[in-house]
């Protein structure tokens, strides 16, 4: 295997690349694969303080930096840096850009390799990438974590996708995760999930800007379908407390009935959440990621048993769900932890009290910190690190 | 005013016409006015036995028969009808396409008058149709009710926007209203509401074939993007739990590494949806009855005093909710009550039970019915039908 700062659309990720690539759950083959990741404080004498953070859908490596392309904070310094709960100080913390997605990891927006290469005739992969699993992400990682040379992870973490891979994790490799944090997920993906992603693959497919998927051929992006894609995806994440409390029915103009497009501050907001999103985000990914969202369920690559999953398994478990959150609601966490305890898995649960949906896996919630961070303190304690 | 069964687009509607028009909260006129309406049992002598039904965003007049694109049952056909709880062989039940309609009322689809018409040269009203409000649309059915020469309805009743209807009703003309059944709506549309309708009316306006609103010009319609303005509002109809029971993640083919389009049953069924709805509804009706809904907050039609809408009110009320309604949330009808009883007004309020979601409204649901049709028999007892 090679690894190289290589180059993909606009921005130089780090990455490592594995020749012999790999094998997915559909029978189709990536090679060669590329993981790009970020990593933040320092791996011990030991090899034994690593964390392995997980994104969500639409985040990326840039866990606890600005985003190359946005300059923004990274996604997660509520929760990851010095002193924060998942503590760069004490942990060496990875994050890796899932399979699929569009900042360096092998998936539809980077080349596809050519039988007999062309200097010049390079094309991304776009709908040719081939369909993906939770489980293939969660394989890509670990290639990664032996490729660093980490023999056990003292800690997964990840909320919603990110938390389905921590699941994943948990239950593929028990021997490599000491603790296991499944944030703001679920074991399965909802019928309503399912059905909101539909409704965002729908406005993509039906963009003509997403050509069929070859809109890379002639620079197009399908900008208009996949801002609405992003528009309902955003309002699952908030909670209608926290859009009342942040919007309610305030207007943009003096009156309501100046009858313009944009009447409302949550419509101009929803639309700016969309507009931006396609500057760093790629459609072709956005399709490849959402079905492995749908695909997701433990139960069902168990035989119908969940704890079978994780029967014998010596990982510890802090399950953590928000109250208001509507797109994976707390019922849902209750289930895992049930399955959990059915398979005498040493599990925490804790339901934090806050108003603010789903997002609030990624905002200031000290309570949530708190138990987070305890977690990961007793689990370091455990091993001696 | 003259009545005719007029030339809509592919059918002969029932309406009234009305030269004069009818002055919008906008400011703006339509003249004339065209109300289609569809009545079902008979007016009694007194002309005291009149319950107007008012219908929700992409209802029609079909109440209690079949529909004239779809061919199937009127949408309120187990609620309306002989022995039902708004019941034809007591009651003269009328319905009125709301204005901004697209089954015979003016509205988007419509042809627009022409200061000098010219054969031929008729064309839809398309964006160039005003903005309305639901008051506007009350004010529409008001025409109406009086050109039947129906001094006083019995009772005016609805689900949804037909619900925000109703209030309109009670408001606006408290002395025509002798009982007001306002079922699974709130005195305000929420944050969270107006960002799903913002998510579609983004999807009709990326739409190529939406040509700026002028699809008209030549026969085109933008039907996949208001196909996906109706997948996102069809989900915000049910329940988690109801698309759970009915679909959950029943898979379409043998297995889900088949990876094709349509993976999953709710898929599917929300495609139907969106693809069914296109071929009876018009995409600037769309467009113009969700703002109409956005516009709606009484509160701030009455110096942001929502008792004040009702003070001194003759009228009876029965507020309805479904404890699985998460569009129009149980708390936001409990608000409702409240205010009517600071209005002291004669308030019933009845929660049902159900998982059905908001759709539950349309649906068996016999402890609704019970209330609604108890309700409704008090109302006439009490007026002497």
């Amino acid at each position: 295997m090679t690894e190289a700062l290589a180059r993909s659309p606009q921005i130089d990720h780090q990455r490592a690349t594995f020749p012999d690539g790999l094998a997915l759950d559909s029978g189709a083959v990536i090679a060669p694969l590329s993981v790009a990741y970020r990593s933040y404080g320092k791996l011990n004498a030991q090899r034994s303080n690593a964390i392995l953070v997980c994104h969500a859908l639409t985040g990326d490596q840039y866990v606890a930096e600005p985003h190359p392309i946005t300059g923004k904070p990274g996604w997660w310094e509520a929760v990851v840096g010095p002193g924060k709960p998942v503590d760069t100080d004490r942990f060496f913390v990875i994050c890796a850009n899932v399979l699929g997605g569009c900042m360096g990891s092998s998936g539809p927006a980077e080349p596809m390799p050519q039988a007999a290469p062309t200097p010049g005739a390079s094309r991304p992969y776009g709908t040719d990438f081939p369909s993906i699993t939770i489980r293939d992400m969660v394989r890509a990682q670990k290639l990664l974590v032996d490729h660093l040379g980490i023999p056990r992870l003292l800690a997964v973490v990840g909320g919603s996708m990110g938390g389905m891979q921590v699941l994943e994790w948990a239950a593929t490799y028990p021997e490599m995760v000491v603790a296991a944090a499944p944030i703001a997920c679920a074991a399965y993906h909802s019928a309503q999930n399912i059905a909101f992603h539909e409704v965002g693959r729908a406005a993509i497919h039906g963009d003509p800007d997403w050509v069929g998927g070859r809109y890379w051929e002639d620079g197009r992006i399908p900008a208009k379908g996949l801002s609405v894609a992003r528009m309902v995806a955003h309002i699952t994440y908030l909670s209608e407390a926290a859009l009342g409390r942040k919007f309610g029915r305030r207007l943009r103009g003096a009156s309501a009935l100046t009858f313009l497009e944009d009447v409302f501050e949550v419509e101009s907001y929803l639309r700016h959440q969309g507009s931006t999103f396609v500057t760093r985000f790629d459609a072709n990914s956005y399709l490849t990621i959402t079905r492995a969202m749908d695909y997701f369920d433990m139960a069902s690559e168990h035989g119908g048993d969940l704890p079978a999953a994780f029967r014998g398994t010596s990982t510890r478990f802090l399950v953590a769900s928000f109250s208001s959150d509507w797109l994976f609601p707390t019922e849902e966490s209750r289930a895992l932890v049930r399955a959990l305890n059915a398979a005498a898995a040493n599990t925490s649960f804790v339901e934090i009290a806050t108003d603010k949906g789903h997002d609030a896996f990624l905002l200031d919630e000290p309570v949530f910190h708190r138990a987070l961070g305890g977690f990961l303190r007793g689990a370091a304690e455990r091993v001696g690190v």
